[in-house]
């Protein structure tokens, strides 16, 4: 299971192996970087190149991405939905079922409280992994939150999603090509 | 020069030939849709299928993008920047210098006033292109708009990004790979 909590300039990344009901294990925890000095598109495929290494590298089931919601700072919040969008596109294209869990849904799914701050988030991670220590670097402890509150919750929407990937593919209508 | 007005419903493309100073060619313009009944990575992996298409197709040496803002629809915000995420990432992932021009830069362009109407926006842009008809879907004027605002605004803005991207890769900085 490969949990994204998404961001431009950081971007969390947790790999965790399990099933509910039984031990959690890490496989990867990093942060992929992008410079906020390049343009918007350089750091988009800075970012997909890095998740794609990612996907090669561990060959998660399934995607468990943070939803976005719009927050105070606008500016941040469409970074982050962008990085997002590339998260899920990078899934959806090999056919992975991606879930979309909102930050509180990880929190209580790890802590049982929606409201839990970063410090309770990186203990319970820390102890659900059974590490020796924290997991570096700290902040991308969101995103192994994620991957195990999917986990735990995707059972359902995993098959849900598989089903619906099956479906035939979506209509792409174009008209007036090369008039 | 490719114009994308972004969106997960309906995504308007528009191809346009020309330069500064010189007459304008239609050479594209329609619409990529994605059905509201299917996941959001199905969507996002379908807008890619069909911007690919495009840039396949007429190989542009541009792309220029609508700039999404937060808008008073949080939802439709969000699908907008996530499908703007797609287009700039299919842009510079082929090496492309991107724009993001605002839609009031795009009205000013082709009408000379940044809040003309829709009726305005279409009809100048056909005028320009030197149309017998309004351009088809009608929807997808603005992202003709755009395309016709970045040929004209854009020399300057498209060897920056020209210049930026000869730049060498950017970091990509992970931790903990296969801790």
């Amino acid at each position: 299971m490969l949990g994204v909590d998404p961001g431009l300039t950081r971007c969390g990344v947790g790999v965790v192996d399990g099933a509910p009901g039984k031990p959690l294990t890490l496989v990867h925890v990093g942060v992929i970087r992008t410079s906020p000095d390049d343009d918007i598109g350089i750091r988009l495929a800075a970012l997909e190149r890095g998740l794609e290494e990612i996907l090669d590298a561990f060959r998660p089931e399934a995607v468990a991405v943070e939803r976005v919601f719009a927050q105070h700072n606008v500016r941040t919040v469409m970074g982050t939905a962008q990085a997002g969008a590339v998260a899920i596109l990078c899934g959806a294209r090999r056919g992975l079922p991606v879930a979309l869990h909102t930050p509180s849904e990880a929190k209580a799914a790890v802590t049982g409280n929606g409201r839990a701050d970063k410090a309770q988030v990186t203990m319970m991670v820390t102890r659900l992994l059974r590490l020796e220590t924290v997991p570096k670097p700290a902040d991308a402890a969101d995103a192994l939150a994620l991957a195990i509150c999917h986990v735990w919750r995707g059972g359902a929407q995993a098959r849900l999603a598989a089903a619906r990937a099956a479906v035939p593919a979506p209509r792409i209508l174009r008209k007036g090509v090369g008039q």
